[in-house]
C-alpha cells in the first residue's frame, strides 16, 4: 500500500504528477506522457486553467459541440453544448430543425428570486425574538450596505428578510430567510457574503437585547429556487406534426402525450425522463460556465415538490393543437465566476450573442425541452436504442481502432442493419477475416 | 438575424467552425484561432475526442485535479476529480487527511440492483392479462438470451420481471418492471436492449392470445435505483475530533450535528447540503467516465423519497462517539461506455487501481461524504466564504491579469485579510497605483 503524503498541495504540478505515477502506475513514462499530452501548448493559457481549482494535473476533455437552428422567440440561435454522451447534440439539432418549421420555441421568465438563510438556535420566548427581529431588521440591511452597494446601483439587492419559526420541525430552530435579486450574476458569493454579515449583526445585537442568546449554526444561500423560474413551450396543429418520421400525426401526438402522462405519475419513469431533460440543460450550463450541481439540485427538488417525484414537462392536446412545455427553476449567471475567466465560456457566450442571465435561462430551458421532445419522440416511435446505438457506433469502432476505410464500410453497413455492441464486433471481425 | 442552415452535421469540423464564426462573431479570426488553440496537437487523439459526440468543434477543458490520502477500508487512495469549481478538491484533500488520522472511511455496498420498464396500455380484463403474462414470461427471457448470454456467463443478467398494474394512477396503464444485475457495466445499453426485446415478444404474443391488444408506449431503463445502494461512514470518539481548526470538540460535534439535523428537516437547506455532496460525487463520476446526469437524477429522487426532500447524510452522537454517514444510490460502470475510450478516464481508473463497479461505488460515496464533512465543518465554524474566497482569490487575480509578482504579494496580503471581490479589486488598484 502507498504511504500517506504530507504537503502534497505545495508540490509543483510536475512533482505532483511524478508522485502519482510513481505511486500508482506500472508504466510510469506512459502515464506521465499521457497527462502532459493533454496540456495546452500555450503555457499562459494552461496556467490559467490550472489555477481554476487545486492540485490540477491536466485538462479533462469534454467534447464541445453545437446545435444550430434553434428559433427562440423569433430569434435564431446556435447552442453550444459540452457533454460526453453521444446522440445528445444530434437530438438537440433535430428537435431544433423540427420546430424551426413550426413556429419555434416560445419562452418566458416567470420570476428571478434567489434565496439565502441564516440558520440559528434560540431557547427563549418567540414573541421576544419576533419583536427583536423587527427592530434589528433595518440594521441587518444597513450594515450590509458595503456589500450591496454595487448590486443596488444596477437594480438588484436584498428584496426581503423574514424571521421563520421552525421549532415545530426541530427544537429551538429558527431562520432568517432572505430573498435577493442578483441580475446577471448567479449570486452565490454575493448572497453568502450578505448572509454572513446578517448573522454577525444579528448575533451581536441579540447579545445586547435578548435575555437568551441566539446561536448561529450557519449562513448560506439555497440552491432551491422555485421562484427563479422559466417556461419554454412549443405548439402546433396536430396535422402539422406530419414529417418524414411521423407518418400519422394523430397517433404520434396521442402516444407522445401518453408518455408524458406516465412520467407525470410514475417516479421510476419520471427520474429518467427528467434525466434526459438535464442532458440538454447541463450541456449548456457547462458550456456557459455555470454550476451544473446547483442547477441539478434545484431542478430535481422542484420535480419532487408535490406528492411524489414527477415530470418537469407537460403536454396537452386541445382543439387539435399539440402543446408541449417545461417549467423549471434555473439560477444562472452570465457575469462573475468562470464566465469572465474561461476563454471557451466567453466564446460560448459570444456565440449566444452575450445573453443576459434572463435570456440564458430561456435558452437553457429550450435546450431541456428540445432534448425531451427528441427523446420521447424516439422512445414512442423507433425505440431509444436505434438512434442511440447509431450515434454510439463510432465509439465502438474507435474502441477496436477501426481504420478510416473500415469505418466507411461499417457505417454504411449499419445504415440498414441494427446496431448492437455484439453486432458491431461481429461485423469488424467479419471485415478483418 | 442569421439564416437557418441545412446539412450542418455533414460539414467538416473546419467548415462548421467557419460557419459559426462568420455568422456570430465580430472578430472572426480571433474566434477561430481560440477554438483551434484548444485542439490537441496529436491529430489521432483529437479525432477520437471529436467522435465522442456530434458537431464537435473543440475540447471543453474541465480541470482534472487529485485528492490524495483517502483511507477507505484500510486502503489508501488518491481520488481524481474533474470539476471547474474552486475549493472542492482542496476540501476533499483536507477531509481525507483529517479522517486518515482517525481510522479513515468505512464503506459497504448494500445492493446493486438495476431497473428497467416496458410501459404499455391495455384496455382489457386484468385477470386475463395477468394469466397471459405468467405464460409468456419464460419466453420474454428466452428470446432475450442472445442479449444476455455474455452478461450471464459473468454472473449477471435478468433477475426478475413483474407485471405492475398502474391503472389507479393512469387509465389502462401497466408495466413490465424488470430488475437486472449488470456487474461492472453501468448497463444502460444492455438493459434497454433487453427491454426492447421484451416489448417485441410481449406485443407479438399478446396479438396471438389476448382479446384486446396491448399498446407499447416505451421501453427504457430507470435512473431511479434505490436498490443500487452504497454506504460510507466516518466515526471517532468526540475528544479525538480535536485538531488545529477544532479547539472545542464537544461544541464542534454538537453544532455539526445541528447542521445535519437542519438539513434533515428543511428542504431549502437540504437541496444545498446535497448539492455540496454532489460536488464531490460528480467530480469523480466525470473523471471515471460515468454519466453524472444519471447519478444526479437518481440521487436527488432518492433524497425526496420520504415526505419531503431531505439530507443524504446523517449524524449521531452516542456514548461520546461522533458518527457521520451517507447512504446513496449509485449506478456506475468501470467497463463499457467512455471507460474504454477516453484516455484520461483510463488513466483515472488506473489511478484508482482499476476498481470494480462495486469498489467505485464506495470510492464515489466517500468523495461525497468527505465533501459534505468539509462543507459543514466550514459552515459551522469559520463560515463558507472565508475558505471559498481564499481559493477563488487566484481566479479574481487572473481576471485582472495580475503578474506573477503581483500574485505573490496579494496572496500574502490576503493571508491576514478577508477576501471579498471588492477587497481584491481595491488591493490590485492600490498595488498598481
Amino acid at each position: 500500500m502507498p504511504n500517506p503524503i504530507s504537503g502534497f498541495s505545495k508540490l509543483s504540478k510536475s512533482e505532483k504528477i511524478d508522485w502519482i505515477v510513481s505511486t500508482y502506475f506500472s508504466n510510469k513514462e506512459d502515464a506521465k506522457s499521457l497527462v502532459t499530452q493533454y496540456w495546452n501548448t500555450d503555457k499562459k493559457l494552461q496556467k490559467l486553467h490550472d489555477e481554476f481549482i487545486e492540485n490540477t494535473i491536466t485538462n479533462y476533455y469534454l467534447p464541445l459541440g453545437v446545435a444550430p437552428n434553434f428559433l427562440i422567440n423569433n430569434r435564431l440561435y446556435t447552442i453550444p453544448m459540452a457533454i460526453e454522451e453521444s446522440s445528445v447534440v444530434a437530438a438537440a439539432s433535430k428537435a431544433a430543425k423540427f420546430w424551426l418549421d413550426r413556429g419555434g420555441f416560445k419562452t418566458e421568465v416567470i420570476a428571478t428570486e434567489k434565496i439565502g438563510q441564516v440558520h440559528f438556535m434560540y431557547e427563549g420566548n418567540y414573541k421576544e425574538l419576533e419583536t427583536f427581529f423587527n427592530v434589528v431588521k433595518p440594521k441587518l440591511i444597513s450594515e450590509a450596505a458595503h456589500l450591496t452597494k454595487n448590486m443596488e446601483r444596477r437594480g438588484g439587492g436584498i428584496r426581503a428578510i423574514a424571521l421563520i419559526n421552525k421549532t415545530k420541525d426541530l427544537e429551538n430552530y429558527y431562520q432568517l430567510h432572505a430573498t435577493f435579486e442578483t441580475l446577471d450574476a448567479m449570486g452565490a458569493n454575493f448572497i453568502n457574503s450578505c448572509l454572513e454579515q446578517f448573522a454577525q449583526t444579528f448575533e451581536r445585537e441579540a447579545k445586547n437585547t435578548l435575555e437568551n442568546n441566539i446561536d448561529i449554526v450557519m449562513s448560506i444561500l439555497s440552491n432551491y429556487v422555485p421562484n427563479c423560474l422559466v417556461r419554454a413551450e412549443v405548439s402546433c396543429p396536430i396535422s402539422e406534426l406530419k414529417s418524414k418520421d411521423i407518418k400519422h400525426p394523430e397517433v404520434f401526438a396521442q402516444k407522445f402525450k401518453q408518455a408524458i402522462n406516465i412520467a407525470e405519475i410514475e417516479p421510476y419513469r419520471a427520474v429518467t425522463h427528467n434525466k434526459g431533460i438535464m442532458n440538454g440543460i447541463d450541456a449548456v450550463v457547462l458550456a456557459t460556465g455555470n454550476d451544473f450541481r446547483a442547477v441539478e439540485a434545484g431542478v430535481h427538488a422542484y420535480a419532487s415538490r408535490n406528492d411524489s417525484y414527477a415530470s418537469l414537462t407537460h403536454c396537452t392536446i386541445e382543439d387539435d393543437i399539440f402543446k408541449f412545455w417545461i417549467e423549471i427553476p434555473l439560477a444562472l449567471g452570465t457575469v462573475g465566476g468562470l464566465t469572465n475567466l474561461h476563454p471557451l465560456v466567453k466564446f460560448c457566450l459570444e456565440l449566444l450573442e452575450n445573453p443576459s442571465a434572463r435570456e440564458l435561462m430561456q435558452i437553457v430551458a429550450v435546450a431541456g425541452l428540445a432534448q425531451n421532445f427528441a427523446a420521447v419522440k424516439s422512445l414512442t416511435t423507433t425505440g431509444i436504442q436505434e438512434g442511440h446505438m447509431k450515434m454510439h457506433l463510432m465509439n465502438i469502432l474507435n474502441q477496436f481502432e477501426a481504420t478510416a476505410e473500415e469505418k466507411l464500410k461499417l457505417v454504411d453497413h449499419f445504415k440498414t442493419n441494427s446496431v448492437t455492441h455484439s453486432a458491431v464486433v461481429a461485423a469488424i471481425k467479419h471485415l478483418r477475416s
